[in-house]
């Protein structure tokens, strides 16, 4: 499959997007019962030929840009929110390396994703600062723990932050994950975004090479260097809006054909029932709101990343603005959507093989990656005060 | 146990509750995940003393009143809503013969209850016309199916409706569980109150005996004979805090004792943070609102009660639109706190091992019980043409 | 007509409330477009006999308890909301020096008000430091502006506080308004309660006793003397709640007799509308939420006010967070039905004859009083760090 | 100026626009203050040569196209949204006949507009049936009354709805208003929009030629001749956004310059206040919500007005529901803003010479033109059941 699609340079990727979402929403429920470790869906990422979707042309990857790419990403999510973590993740994290790394390192990761297939994953998590990286001999050594590691335990490739004892900036890391020392903890018991495999990993005296220290990058002062934060927010939004539409889309099945007219209506038919009809209007005009945003972001972001060396912070921060804006649109939209779809369905859609109340567990455990209230400060100062926010893993 | 409560008249019925609410508590999230049958917790009802609880004094129960059967109620929601929703409706059943059985029926209805500590369930959703009942010699017989028959697999009385051929409306009989026949078929698998065995019962050439059809009322023209609904809608409200309640307690103790301060905010101690602070601040604020509502109507529903026979239909009317008030309130101040509360706990609290989602299940599968849009409109209808909802099982 | 109500104790002072209120609502939407001072409106509540409302008995009042007494004032506020504030700050401030002052400035502010049915008013505002009072020979001096000085242009007495030059803490003094050199400015033009006179007020060269100085009270480090803001809370509570109902009957007046049905429903008349019937029910029912809260809070701020003296912080605190969920929960409940009525009565309930949009610019301009979500925090700081709010002016 | 202009082809329209929104600004506060008939705001739009906007180039207009006279509705609506409506509804109506009339009708009604610039306005309400047409020797004869005749008082051109005593679907007329027998009734005295002149129109033995009864279309049975609805849900969607964009403007300004920090808060200045921050993130992330997806939507409304007689029901339906969707966003984002504006710029905001409750009664006024309730449905309806709208002036 990976060889007819290479030749097709992926122009049909989303059609593979759609072909690989149906297969994972066969197995949705029982995987989410499950939990565990995502080997299956990786799999599934790589045969479709999904991995090096942003790859430049020039590395041999297909090119796409972010808001084709973000398209993908969205798909993916409407059969299995899950998987399309792993997979936005993995693709922001493949073209890190051109963000932060030296020219060589991008060129590296591009070109090994394309040939190679390779799956990325990340043991970032600045919050946690329990991994420190310190030198011994002619390379350095990691040590300690890394929480929400999310995908690290399927991966080919970690980036990942640690501290020095005499820095408080985060030292950025490439590793192979063959590398001897490495242990993921199975520690991912979770209401919601289950086979994400989001748990610790555990650093045992694992070396790290100087030439996988990431950077400095051709324009360490530029903004560039940040913009991983900025395709983090643009993805999530993705994801919830790919969740939505996949709940309003069961929602919509569900009363058209197994919903009941309700005992005091006047109508014989439940889709004929105003209250319904009304509920559905509301949430499917709250859903081409966020989209429409949503995909509005989307184009400012590429125009951001197309900038390149270029991009100024001001720019930047405008860019992380609209991000923001989007996220928090699109966050609300499918919080509503995941929430009320039960009620608007009726009593019997709360049946454990419709399993409908994943797409709120989804939703709710990825929606809290960060505080609501602390993104809305960041667009009100913005407002006010014309302050850019301050660039980080969350934007 | 019995013994002792017995005695003191079930005075202290409240710390009884308490005790048993956390006793359940323990082991909420464990029942939770295993679905099933809930014995355990019925005997734990019936050890407590509870069960006889607003069967009058002179019939040897507490006598309790329904303002306190309804804190009575709450109380144990805080420690898990399926045994709540499942000994609110015990109650209310314990107490329909009193209202829509003749005086001999009520009698025996409370008696009972009373020496043999009987728990009541129900196979009544007239939704649901599969059960059919027609006379064969002199008794009837019972064959079909119905479903919702919440806790009627545990029960040692149920109380039923079925519709004979010629009639539309349906016959409410009363039969002991050890009746030959009868079947429970394990078929409630669902994504919240999961152990309140609310699957289908199949009747199989069951008998029931003359004096086992329910009526008439001394008064049947009375409004009195369809005061069920109404205590359903305040047993549901009180519920609905309960659940909301618990799960405010519960975020509130992680808040205090596990959240860290958000990165980019400026405070040491997540309990310093405003956005925190302003978000328990509103949930507060609301669920003192929905308190005071629940409390005041149950007070009038109980004013209702106390006319027996002598209720007019205008007065129901009254009484059963202060009942959907407090549903409506209720209900959504509790959907709001459960819906929420994860985010403002913030990230790691999405771990299996907290069970926060049960919080949120519970109520939403509790609240679709009959269609918000639907009271609403009965109120409105009420305040805009003085006109009382019909008599229903939902009010 | 003053000296038959004290006869009876005014113990039928609803009634009178009723009379004023409706005497009050004939000219309302006139008095809104004119503005200007509220001489006719204080007229009005001295010959109803209400000024004297609260002052107790043994001085010659009618000795109403502020449960009753907030009765009154949303009874007012349901005919004009401007004069219930005028109100509400009369029997705050009347009562104040038996919070503030020594027990004979106490026992003469409340004979003064019963016998020469003084109506009192404020120049408070501590947020306004222009107004300074400095030792002149054996007196004091007043000069300065004091914006905010809500009713004080039509008032016999007023409670004003001012800053010395060498001390942070402002100084609260009473004062009769025909004391030379009180000058009111005429600026109070604003979009609601127009007619509360709530300008400026210049101090030229204003001569003040020195037992015209508030305090010490008797226990001068306990939480009474700081009870006036629990009282403001409570009373806003109380005409926020008073506008809501007000609107709200109008709505429904108006929706019975001259409300088309609209032109793709179903139905013949308005009120059969099931979308209408919904949007009653919903706001009917927040409505009977704000109402049982606020009135179960009177209760707890007259049970706090019963303990005089005694009364701790703690319990001041308490009572102080109550009030300020009373403020949130009503505030909220009646700007969605101020906002929404409109709305649900349809097109030509905009005409100007009508005055529909008075309610919102009334309770706008109310509402605002202090931020919202301050009040929010101080709730949250209470319940999450148990913290009592600050006492001040605002609660 | 508009010899200038139209040498430029009116490229330069939203600069002229902005400077016609700007001069409009500066009087809008009086203006809406003093009501009355809008001639001086039609004069404005003439000279400044914006009535021929979307004549098409071929018959001597402007040529714009729907999405650019949308931007130009919104940027007057900034300024002032009662001249905004008025030169919509002028925008509408100028390209009715090429809707719904002969090519001859549509020729000459572009041809007059352009060269003349002649104003255009309505008496259609179709739920008014309070006028009729009938038949007398070689012409028609207009009787009766029509209310909401907006801007017809000083309009060149009027295009009205009438009845005949043997069919229910009224003739659509388009008349000169020189013409005798029209009288307008100056009874337009509402909360917002007050320059509207949308007052009532009575109509005495009101001569109507033959030819100014519109139509028949040249493809009668055609979709295009129904789509002056949708055009007018877009540009009340712009307008709303326009009153909601300047009242945010409006509250940013004020709040950097005016807003003092609150009491309680901890900050110097209003600007750094979080929730003040917060509050002002959330109304802009709504706003950027609301525009986008009003700007997809009037792309696809272009592309269906391109599609002329060819257009099909289906397509149309799809449009139809489009701009419903926009309606519903654009007014409740719009609401939210102009109802909490006040709330967020603090107590003094509320003074009349700034006026800012001029924002909400305008919106407020406009947003009731059709239930959105209904709207909600008729989506509602279409996601359900496949359904398109019935088109209706109100889409």
């Amino acid at each position: 499959m990976i060889a007819t699609l290479e030749k097709q340079r992926l122009v049909d990727f989303n059609i593979v997007a759609k072909t690989v979402a149906n297969e994972l929403k066969e197995t949705a429920i029982e995987r989410d019962r499950q939990g565990g470790t995502p080997g299956y869906e990786v799999r599934l990422l790589r045969e479709a030929g999904l991995l090096p979707l942003t790859v430049p042309d020039a590395y041999g990857g297909a090119g796409a840009s972010w808001v084709d790419a973000m398209q993908v990403i969205k798909t993916i999510a409407k059969g299995d929110a899950a998987t399309a973590q792993l997979y936005a993740y993995h693709l922001l994290l493949a073209a890190t390396p051109s963000l932060s790394g030296t020219p060589q390192q991008a060129e590296q990761a591009y070109r090994e994703t394309a040939q190679k297939h390779l799956f990325w994953a990340n043991t970032i998590n600045v919050r946690d600062t329990r991994l420190s990286i310190n030198p011994r001999d002619d390379h350095f050594r990691l040590n300690g723990v890394k929480s929400f590691s999310t995908g690290a335990a399927v991966a080919d490739r970690i980036i990942g932050t640690a501290i020095t004892s005499n820095n408080p900036v985060p030292v950025l890391f490439v590793l192979p994950t063959d590398r001897p020392g490495l242990a993921y903890n199975h520690d991912w018991q979770v209401m919601g975004q289950r086979r994400t495999a989001s748990g610790s990993f555990t650093f045992t005296q694992v070396i790290v090479e100087p030439d996988e220290i990431l950077g400095p990058p051709e324009n360490p002062d530029g903004a560039a260097a940040t913009f991983l934060g900025i395709n983090g927010l643009l993805s999530l939004s993705h994801i919830f809006l790919g969740i939505a539409e996949a709940a309003f889309e069961e929602a919509q099945e569900y009363t058209c054909s197994q919903t009941q007219a309700w005992l005091t209506s006047t109508v014989d038919k439940a889709v004929e029932d105003p209250f319904l009809q009304r509920n559905y209007g509301q949430l499917w005009a709250n859903l081409q709101g966020a989209n429409a945003l949503v995909e509005r972001v989307a184009k400012q972001v590429q125009a951001a990343w197309d900038k390149g060396d270029t991009l100024t912070h001001e720019e930047r921060g405008e860019v992380a603005i609209a991000a923001a804006d989007a996220k928090v649109i699109s966050s609300n939209v499918a919080l509503e959507i995941t929430n009320r779809m039960i009620e608007i369905m009726g009593a019997s859609s709360k049946a454990t093989k419709y399993g409908f109340d994943r797409y709120w567990r989804d939703l709710r455990t990825l929606s809290l990656h960060d505080p609501l209230d602390y993104k809305l400060q960041e667009i009100g100062n913005w407002v006010l005060n014309g302050e850019a926010p301050m660039p980080s893993p969350y934007a």
